[in-house]
């Protein structure tokens, strides 16, 4: 099938390995980061944070994240240009989305008294509400949801990425305390140019299951 | 921000009301299925099937899942052109890697001999096991990425959509019993194009919170 769309998925692909000279530039890097905050959500609660690892002692941080596990990732980080991390929050309160509804009302999306009719869409964070009070099992598909948009946004771009289950949640919670306050961070998404020699995936030819394994036409 | 992305990923809108004489083309929904079919995922997994609502009897069958709740998106079901419910594995096993395994050798990306030693990456569904033996916690939010990936192809592709949740996954098991086996189905997204006078959402700027309320670069 030959479409920029196909053609642009076809070729991104996880990258094993960074050109450490190279870097993302700062406008693409608007792009993406733009792209990221304009992701849709559910009753569009945006439940997340998106941490960008840029400077020397931020990459540091994320380096000795690996202390415990995964280091098989651990060289992307400062061979990358940027990692990302994708926080989700841990429990979603009437405040959390007071800030959505209020932004809504300064964007003229609905008036000042519209919001608290605008409230009743609260009754889907209800919904997910897990026995310990807490939301994350809605609020970490979200930030997957921004996950898909933001590999279609790099695919665009030529940035190359990698994106990293492979990390550990409860050594960033300590390492990027104030930044990941009340929110969890089960993936994080290195982004760059892949090294010219040596990145084993960049010629790998990709594979996904047949069309009739994943999609039924009723 | 001037930018293609950004005006593809700003003018994309939920849509709440759908024009019935128009329908995604063939070509279009072509598209859109490989896209979905490319989405990544942890592990390459694939954990997740897409099933697409086209035919009458089957837009009957999800029109009635909407009996006990959320009827407010029970209109969508016969207004607009196709709905694709997100369905992600409740438990993923050795055999669902092997068929990705499989197909990765039929593809030329690995040898036979190299399978096994493939099979390590089975590790991260071992991580993420739950208390059930079940993996829906890891599953579905690689239905969400691909979500993501999806809602980034349409907006390309200037068709419209509404991403729902608000949908009942019980009755939906039961109505799809047979389709949706070993699955379970959170989300599902109506495409199609909108009421040109009706659809209240077409016309609201979007509101989304500030690049500070979500964006730490460090």
């Amino acid at each position: 099938m030959t479409h920029p769309i196909i053609h642009d998925l076809e070729n991104r692909y996880t990258s094993k390995k960074y050109d450490p000279s190279k870097k993302v530039s700062q406008e693409d890097l608007a792009v993406l980061l733009e792209a990221l905050r304009l992701s849709a959500s559910s009753i569009n609660s945006q439940p997340w944070k998106f941490i960008v690892i840029e400077s020397d002692a931020a990459k540091q941080r994320m380096h000795d994240s690996f202390a415990n596990m995964h280091q098989f990732n651990q060289p992307h980080i400062k061979a990358c240009s940027h990692v990302i991390l994708f926080a989700n929050k841990l429990s979603y309160t009437r405040d959390d989305y007071d800030v959505v509804l209020s932004k809504a009302v300064a964007d003229k999306r609905i008036t000042e008294e519209q919001k608290e009719a605008a409230f009743a869409s609260f009754k889907f964070v209800e919904l997910n509400c897990d026995e310990n009070g807490e939301h994350k099992a809605w609020t970490k598909p979200q930030a997957y949801l921004a996950l898909g948009n933001a590999l279609h946004t790099l695919a665009r771009l030529n940035i190359d990425s990698t994106t990293m289950e492979g990390i550990d949640p409860e050594l960033l919670s300590e390492i990027f305390a104030d930044e990941l306050k009340g929110y969890e961070c089960h993936v994080a998404l290195a982004i760059g140019y892949h090294h010219p020699s040596e990145d084993y995936n960049a010629s790998l030819p990709k594979s996904r299951k047949a069309f009739e394994d994943v999609i039924t036409i009723l």
